[in-house]
Formats: structure tokens, sequence, C-alpha cells
């Protein structure tokens, strides 16, 4: 039996400033993205992509980072483990973190590549189509990965995205092994169906074998299993883990746990403007649930009603306490 | 009689990145800040402030920067003047002005203080409450000033914020003086009450002898001739100055010029959301009606209709070409 966990969730990820701007279908095309993925690049095409945009807004993101900013928002016990450099973007990165209440002291590189960062460029449809430099968060390594700080937390919360950078994936195995070593549950989300295609294998393993709670939409379900059906990838995610949380955009999610499929509908939003972290925000609405002993149907409210929020501004977070919101 | 000009505008200003984030009245009191005013502060106050500030979000600003992104909004040709630090928001202030078509070649400082940044409080009122760390936009001088430049274009455009480090005072003077030479002219917005009171010798030395067109609300003309009555500022404004656009927030602005006022309504807006660049926005409407020729009445409403266009979101530059809302 463990100890009363002192935190609620530990999110682990890539620690990235977001760079938002605006643009068309035809120049996202143009620009060689796949619309509402996200593409891994390297410095020079970074710097290509940025002139190559207008105006933009700069906010701190980072998936897992998202989330956690969300569990704290709601009222939770919240901690954050990912690198930046120590330049003006890793400053701004974890002054905005820090200011919601999240704890986070993992050490900033002192040498290396600048705060990775993540341009996004939203369509008028409110897509998100984005092209990530990871820069410093790929320093993460195995030794940022404190043993005591996973055993307080009740979850550890890990983005698929950290399977992209090799030290990363090491944490990340890490993290997972000491939570259960410490009687904790390990919360994955899948991240992009494009980064489950690169890293198959290692996923199913994982999935299979060391994950408690996942959290995947429909590209990056199907993506996992190969398979082309929503309901046959269900019927596939619903052996392997002890909660399943499956998001459908507009069309709402689909929660498994103990045998039971709870199908929770979207919140309604007037005004879609900009679909960055709804993924992000319904995980945190779920895990917040979770650690409140909540059932799963509420747990799915909550992650729905966050992802709402988040979805009818700019930007990845929350721009009120999501508390505030719960009644 | 001056050559045919190749541009419409040249602005000078501060250089700066805004930081805007959300806070109540009690809480811009707390921080020993003046509500809808503009403070000074060194590098430690920044600091300090910073860290008492939610999460924020960073966009590119500077008085007389969001002006010129304006005039090249509604289709002018437009150089912007001023300095910022070769880090990472000094970069993000480039490539923004940069692309939005604003001519941009101020050499980045290479040592010295980071580039400029406004932390902006926006109340639930949309009010706005900025402390200014001029860093590096302070390293601006004459040397900056090319003749050239300045008699290529029908306008230059000076904030009066530049009157704050007095290097940039002087580049200021050198400024206006090349473009009478060159047979242009000089437009002055007066910035912020407290400016004025800093500097009010030299504004009213200016605004007699040297200035065309003076930008100024109510707070600002009543501070430059200590005097508390709007109509009474008003008197004396219409001797010295070819125009005077006199803005009145909900109220609209005052235009005088050749001996006639005009009042111009303020453009209705829906949800007043952020008023910062509100001003800003209103000079670039009634600078760019300027230099294609436009009266003065034409000259206010384009002013209102930016001032409306900017106020209706966050940030301080238009979301939207504005030579889309021209009709």
């Amino acid at each position: 039996m463990a100890e009363p966990a002192e935190l609620d969730v530990v999110a682990i990820g890539n620690a990235l400033v977001d760079v938002l701007s605006h643009a068309d279908d035809e120049r996202v095309a143009k620009l060689g993205l796949v619309k509402g993925t996200m593409s891994l690049i390297d410095e020079t095409r970074a710097r290509e992509l940025y002139e190559a945009t207008g105006p933009g807004v700069e906010i701190s993101g980072g998936s897992a980072a998202n989330t956690i900013v969300g569990v704290a928002s709601f009222g939770g016990q919240a901690q954050y483990v990912g690198k930046v450099r120590n330049d003006q973007l890793g400053e701004v990165f974890g002054h905005d973190l820090r200011s919601t209440g999240v704890r986070y002291d993992t050490p900033m590189a002192g040498a290396g590549p600048a705060t990775g960062r993540c341009l996004i460029i939203v369509t008028p449809d409110a897509q998100r189509t984005m092209g990530t430099f990871l820069g410093a968060s790929s320093g993460l390594g195995p030794g940022d990965i404190d043993g005591s700080l996973i055993a307080r937390a009740r979850i550890v919360y890990l983005e698929g995205y950290l399977f992209d950078p090799p030290a990363a994936q090491e944490a990340f195995r890490k993290a997972a092994a000491l939570a259960h070593v410490a009687g904790r549950k390990v919360a994955l989300t899948l991240s992009d169906p494009f980064c489950v295609d690169r890293h198959r294998a290692a996923f199913l393993d994982l999935v299979e074998g060391h994950v408690d709670i996942l959290f995947a939409n429909e590209a990056e379900i199907c993506a996992l299993y190969q398979i082309a059906s929503f309901e046959a990838a269900l019927e596939k995610a619903r052996g392997h883990c002890e909660i399943a949380a499956l998001t459908r955009s507009a069309k709402g999610s689909v929660l498994l746990g103990n045998g039971t499929m709870h199908v929770i509908e979207a919140q309604p939003v007037k005004n879609v403007v900009d679909t960055t972290g709804a993924g992000d925000l319904y995980a945190a609405g779920v895990l917040y649930g979770l650690c409140r002993g909540l059932d799963l149907p509420a747990c799915g409210r909550l992650g729905s009603l966050a992802a709402a929020e988040v979805i009818s501004h700019v930007g990845a977070r929350p721009m009120v306490p999501l508390v505030s919101l719960t009644g």
C-alpha cells in the first residue's frame, strides 16, 4: 500500500513556447506542412518557417505543460518536469508555469540549443498545424527524474512527444517504472498520429504492459493498432489499460474502465477560435477528477469543460481558473 | 518644393515587446502601479513585477511601432526606427514588424541591456496599466537617424515616450530637423500624461515650434498646458500646430486644422476587450489618411476604425488587414 500522496499529478513533457500565427490552408500547404499535425523540425527549418509566417504571439505551451496547468487550475497539486535553456523564452516558460501554481524546478540548461518552440499556424477553421523545434527540451534525461518526486504524486502523466528525443524516452521509462514501484498510476497521451507511427512498437509495449490510464484521439488510437475503425480500436484498448479516455473532437469522448464504456458529450462552444490544447485540457479534467476520486463520467465531464474553455480563445492554456467553471 | 516621397511614414520609437497579463484593480494598486498610466521601471523592478503577475502573452508592441504596423496594414509604405538587443525578444520584435510589411533595419545592439519590454496588466474593465523597462531601446541615438530615410517619407512620426531616454531625445530632435529641411511633416504623439509632466518644457517648445501634426488624448493635452478643461486646452492647441488630433476614448475625437474643428464619433465596438493600442492605431488611421490626401473628417474616421479593431481583442496590433475594413 502506497503512502498518501502529497501531489496529485506530476507531468513530464517537452518544455516549449508556442509561437502562434494565422494563415489559410493554402499557405499551410505551401509551407510543406500537413494540416492538423505536428512535424518535428530542426533549427534551420524553424527559422525558415518563422520568417515565412505572419506576426506571432508567444505563449508558453508544451502538451503536458498545458495539461498540468489545467490540473492546477482545477485546484490540484501539480508539478512539472521539462527542460528549457537559460534564455528569455526559458524564463517566460518557467514564469508562466509557476504563476499558475504549478511547481517547477527542473534545472535550466546553461548551454546547448535554445528553449524549444512550437510554431503553430491557426487556420480559419480554428485547426492548428504545428512545427516543433525541440531545442533544449531534448536535453531532458533520466537524471532529471527524481524518484522521490514521482513517489509523492498519485499519477505521473507522460506525453507521447517525449518519445522523439532519445534521452527523454529513457526518462519516460524511468518515471513509469518508479511510479509503479511506489504504487502510483502511470498515464500516457499518444499525442499525435505521426508520433505514434514513429514509435509504434515502443508505444504498444508500454500500453500493453505499463500504462494505467491512456489518452488518445481517434486518429492516434487507430494509428496505434493500425486499424481504420474507431470501434475496433476501442475493443483493443479495452483489454490493455485500466482506463482509456478517447477523444473525438466535436463528438465528445469515450471513457473505458472496469469493463464499462461511457460516452461523454462535448461541451457546446459558441465560437471555436483555436483548437490548440483541446486534448491537453481534456486530459487535465480527467486526471483531476481521478485524483478527487470521481467516477468516470464525472471525470469526462470535467475534461469536456476544460477543453471547451481552451478552444474558445487563442492559446492552449485556460484564461480563467477552471475551478470557477465547475460550479 | 520637396521631391515626391517614396515612403508614407517613418516612425521612431521605443522598441518594446509587450508582456500582457490580467489582474483586478486591487492587484494593480497592490503592485504600486497607477491604473491607466505607464511607469518607467528598471530591470530589478521589472523582474519583481513580472514575478508578481500571472501567466503572460508576449506580443510585439511599442507605441510608434504599433502605429507604423497600422499604417502598413492600411496599405501605406512604412518604415520603423527603434533599437532592440540581439536576443530572442529582439528577434521576435523584428520578425513581427517585417512580417506586416514594415521596413525595419535599425541595427540590433550586440551588448548592453536586453530588448525592452512593457509589462501590461489588463483589468476587467479592459483598461491597461503599464510598467516599461526600456532596455536596449534606450540605446537609440542620433547615429541611428538616417537623413536620407527621413527625407524620403511624407511624415516622420515620433512618440513622446522617446523623451525618456536622453539619447533618443536627441535622435528625436535630429529627425524633426531633418524632416523640415527636406520639406516633410513632423508628427508627434504626447504618449502619456506622466510623460508630458516629466518633459513639459521640452514638449511645449516642440509643439509650439516644430510639430506639424499633434496627437494627444484629453489627459495629455490638459497636462501639456496645465489646464483642467479640455475646451480650453483645445483653444491653446489650435494656435500651435497645423493639425491637432485629440482623442477622447469612447467620446471619439476632435480634429483641428485650417481653423476648423471636426468632431469625429468613435466607431461602436460590441465588446471592448483590451484598450492597449487604441491611441496608437487611431494615429495610424489619421496618418494614413493624410498621406492619401483625405480631408480631416475622413482621416479621423480611419483612425476610429483602426482603434475600434484593436480594442476588440487582446494585443495592440491589428488582427486583420485594416485595408479590408475600409470597404
